[in-house]
């Protein structure tokens, strides 16, 4: 049943956890569906509606119980749970990466970096000894490893996405600017910052439609 | 007319420009929405849906022509054009940005960094001088700006999401991990690899219902 879920509701939940969790930290107990639609620019309607496929949540005209809602999306997300990443590419995007201190908190731990430049080779990177892809692979054939994280040139993406999936990877964060082939029971999701500023273009075109200087 | 195309449609756009830049580049001139299809893991008829909105593309049976549809898309997403980019925010995250070599090619040059913290004023980040945050919106009234670019923490974002706003930004991309207010004239887009992240590992439980070790 919950395989049917539509991917856009799956991928609000961890927002709505998110505002949830720091209305929890602000103390308030009980939210309605307005006031957290009105916190997230989104209707009462959709975030009712969003809900609706896990179950019954709040009591009509009462709101959600923060914390009991929390905990559920919490639990339907996984996010109680430590989740072992593994990162291929450490050139400077992939040790930002690696540097950066928002994943750990969130359960998602670096726990091996792969690169396939030989200097790389052996250097500390995070937490991490930076090994040479080639073993990449065979490392995840060993090793329990739930996200693969591809922060590599265009050019090395597909491939590495192929050694990710065949080593048994189902969940995929790729940063290279392009979008590389999984199979259908493999999760991708893209972070692309050029896509994202190029779909705002179009706006400010429409308001200005005179060319920049 | 094209105030009211989807907002998802608008997204997929630069999608398209990019593959057909990248068939360009292959030297393909002809390409079908069933080509483009599979190199995008888009049905053929949402391509064909997607594109009508923008008026008749290709010719029934024949394709699209690879070099006339990119020029198209150029157009009608401004890319061929420059725009001027100012980054708020240049602790790891924000240098980062302003290093990262993949805006300027696109069009994004940034042309202003801030910072609020003392020690970061006059500092040399990518290739501006970074100015102090407190004349964010003076700088914005005297000086065209495109598009803000928040690489601040969560707890700083909203006031500096309205000091952009304030200072007359319509096109805000956000790295804070939350989501800030803007007014309904302003687009906003989220780079949240921790949201992306737990968007996925739902499909990982699905899959296998046991804690991870």
């Amino acid at each position: 049943m919950t395989l049917e879920i539509p991917e856009v509701v799956i991928n609000r939940l961890p927002v709505y956890a998110r505002a949830l969790a720091s209305l929890a930290m602000e103390g308030e107990t009980v939210v309605s569906s307005q006031a957290l639609g009105e916190k997230l620019d989104v209707t009462p309607a959709q975030i009712r509606k969003d809900l609706s496929y896990f179950g019954r949540f709040g009591k009509q005209g009462r709101g959600y119980n923060v914390q009991s809602l929390l905990t559920k999306l919490r639990e339907i997300l996984g996010l109680d749970r430590k989740w072992r990443v593994c990162l291929v590419g450490v050139g400077r995007l992939g040790q930002a990466i690696a540097e950066y201190g928002g994943f750990e908190p969130q359960g998602f731990q670096i726990v091996a970096v792969f690169d396939s430049s030989p200097e790389m080779a052996g250097k500390t990177i995070g937490n991490c000894t930076v090994r040479d892809s080639v073993e990449l692979e065979s490392y995840l054939r060993q090793n329990a490893i739930d996200i693969g994280v591809v922060a590599v040139p265009a050019r090395a993406a597909q491939q590495v996405v192929d050694q990710l999936v065949n080593g048994g990877i189902k969940s995929i964060l790729n940063y290279a600017p392009m979008m590389p082939h999984v199979p259908r029971d493999v999760a991708i999701r893209h972070i692309d910052p050029v896509l994202a500023m190029q779909s705002m273009t179009f706006y400010i075109k429409q308001r200005d439609p005179l060319p920049a200087k």
